[in-house]
């Protein structure tokens, strides 16, 4: 797999698609409105099959992987077929699914256009779809053949997802480098490339996840959590909104279970009030919050176990946390967070 | 991964299941039918979820994968749970499809309970589903962590469903040992193993399917087709059967392209009509079997390529076939076998 970065990474496009012969680009109707000129330039001379899902996490569904399959299937697509995925994180989520179980895998690229996808979402070969309303229950560890990471895309990003991005890149602070301590709504661009090499090179030590690559699920297990009970309200969390949150609930953790240094959980109160000033966390019910973590993934035979760290930089994994502790965490979430 | 073979290969069952937690045993009605009591005693001091679907190839839908990814969803599966895939090719190629998305992967085992997927289905890790009617759409590669092949479940399996694994024991014979022509219906036990190990070593030079893998096609394309055509017919077509119709056009297009010697059509047409006597093909339109080829996976770009041979254990692989020669092959298979 290659990672092309910069201004005119796009250009890597017609070299990479050479060897195919059938192409279909599967992107979200925002962003065909605002590129669809510019797509249709992006491989000259070749006719490109377009696939073209409602924005936002819900389409994230088997419904859509099916309507994918169909597309394919209508227009012959076979091994010298290339999807390529124009979008954010649900669309390189589900894309690379439906790519990788159509005639047991077909190539695709990823062309992320979030700054989430470009430092996240877009690298490691984790692909999936939601199912019965819980996260990522169904799908894959599979790698696209490249991924083009081009900050052209984020000039049209609108603010509340630039800001939900900025939590993903202050994760590799506390689990890996603390230069990204230094992040934030004017700079963040600089560390973009950084960002995306620090997930590249942990995901290159452990791909299937067996040990190490846990650290990157620091925060996740209430912030995914949080996510899926937002799911289907109509005040939802974007990803990077609820890992911020659930990072937050992690350091409380950390503090108790690992020795972590209080200084952590100022520092990220008022990084977090600074910079996601664009959330709305409506009330929620703790209770509920809860019973998503039974079902989260990363738990093995129901105890939840958690990435935690003792300082930045020296992350924990499968720490084991009662429950009544996780409860307390996510209610302190409420009081300081929830509008 | 590891393959037990012999009378008392199902022993191993509780050694190979001690480090799971959960246990879900997937089957059809038939086998539970015959083997519940049995299956209860297999993992003795241990509860064991059951999944049961309907018996046959129409069971290999995505409406059923969705029905075992409730199943696990509800009894909150996870990385320490295994399923068991006790059944023929459908049970496995469902099951392992099932398993392998579901939460990104978790572990699972084949136990084979017909002949064809003791010596096939069951070994190299090709799982999947059939989708708007076309055969083996969606899937992955992904193999299981044991296969034990207990000859036992033969005793109980109806004649036709031998008779059927037969025509993929002779496949060997064209493609790598010419031992596998003496097989019949009455020494079929004795080349179970070598057929199986056959199978394995053949899968472990080219997992993928890149190159050598292609060979195990050999009769494939246009037997697939046939099995398409009649799979929502009354009068259906075991994947056996198929593929033996299938080989007879290879054997006749190999004799066009690669100047088989006509004995070994001679030698087919009298085997195929000694052995599976209980084929019953009823008539077919031949254009419709060759749209199906269109849209069979194994062809680049809408070019039908087959495997062929010039002789017994010398294979050829992706050679191009007109599609005037193709129509012919099902033409005389329609004369010379159809009722």
């Amino acid at each position: 797999m290659n990672v092309y970065f910069g201004e005119n990474a796009l250009t890597q496009l017609s070299a990479l698609t050479y060897n195919y012969d059938k192409f279909f680009l599967l992107t979200d109707e925002n962003i065909f409105k605002i590129y669809s000129s510019m797509i249709a330039s992006m491989i000259p001379e070749k006719e490109v099959n377009k696939i073209i899902l409602p924005a936002g996490e819900q389409s994230k569904s088997l419904d859509n992987v099916v309507l994918i399959w169909n597309k394919l299937l209508e227009a012959k697509a076979g091994r010298d077929s290339l999807l390529i995925n124009l979008g954010g994180g649900t669309i390189s989520d589900i894309g690379g699914f439906a790519a990788s179980c159509f005639k047991r895998g077909i190539d695709f690229i990823n062309v992320p256009t979030t700054l989430l996808a470009m430092i996240d979402a877009s690298i490691g070969g984790k692909n999936g779809i939601n199912f019965n309303n819980y996260k990522n229950q169904i799908g894959l560890f599979s790698e696209p053949k490249s991924i083009i990471i081009n900050p052209y895309f984020l000039k049209t990003l609108n603010e509340r997802d630039i800001l939900s991005g900025l939590a993903e890149m202050m994760k590799y602070a506390f689990i890996a480098d603390v230069a990204f301590l230094d992040i934030d709504g004017d700079n963040y661009l600089d560390f973009i490339e950084k960002a995306a090499t620090t997930k590249d090179e942990i995901v290159g030590l452990d791909m299937k996840e067996s040990g190490l690559r846990k650290i990157l699920n620091f925060g996740h297990t209430i912030g995914h959590a949080l996510e899926s009970y937002y799911i289907d309200k109509d005040n939802y969390l974007t990803h990077g909104e609820a890992v911020a949150l659930g990072m937050y609930s992690s350091l409380l953790l950390s503090k108790k279970y690992c020795g972590l240094d209080e200084k952590w959980l100022f520092f990220y109160e008022m990084w977090f009030k600074a910079n996601l000033n664009l959330l709305n966390l409506t009330d929620f019910d703790v209770d509920s919050i809860f019973d998503f973590i039974a079902h989260d993934k990363k738990n093995k035979a129901g105890k939840p176990k958690f990435v935690l760290i003792s300082a930045p930089e020296k992350p924990q994994i499968d720490v084991e946390v009662n429950e009544s502790d996780i409860i307390e965490s996510i209610s302190v979430l409420k009081e300081k967070f929830s509008a």
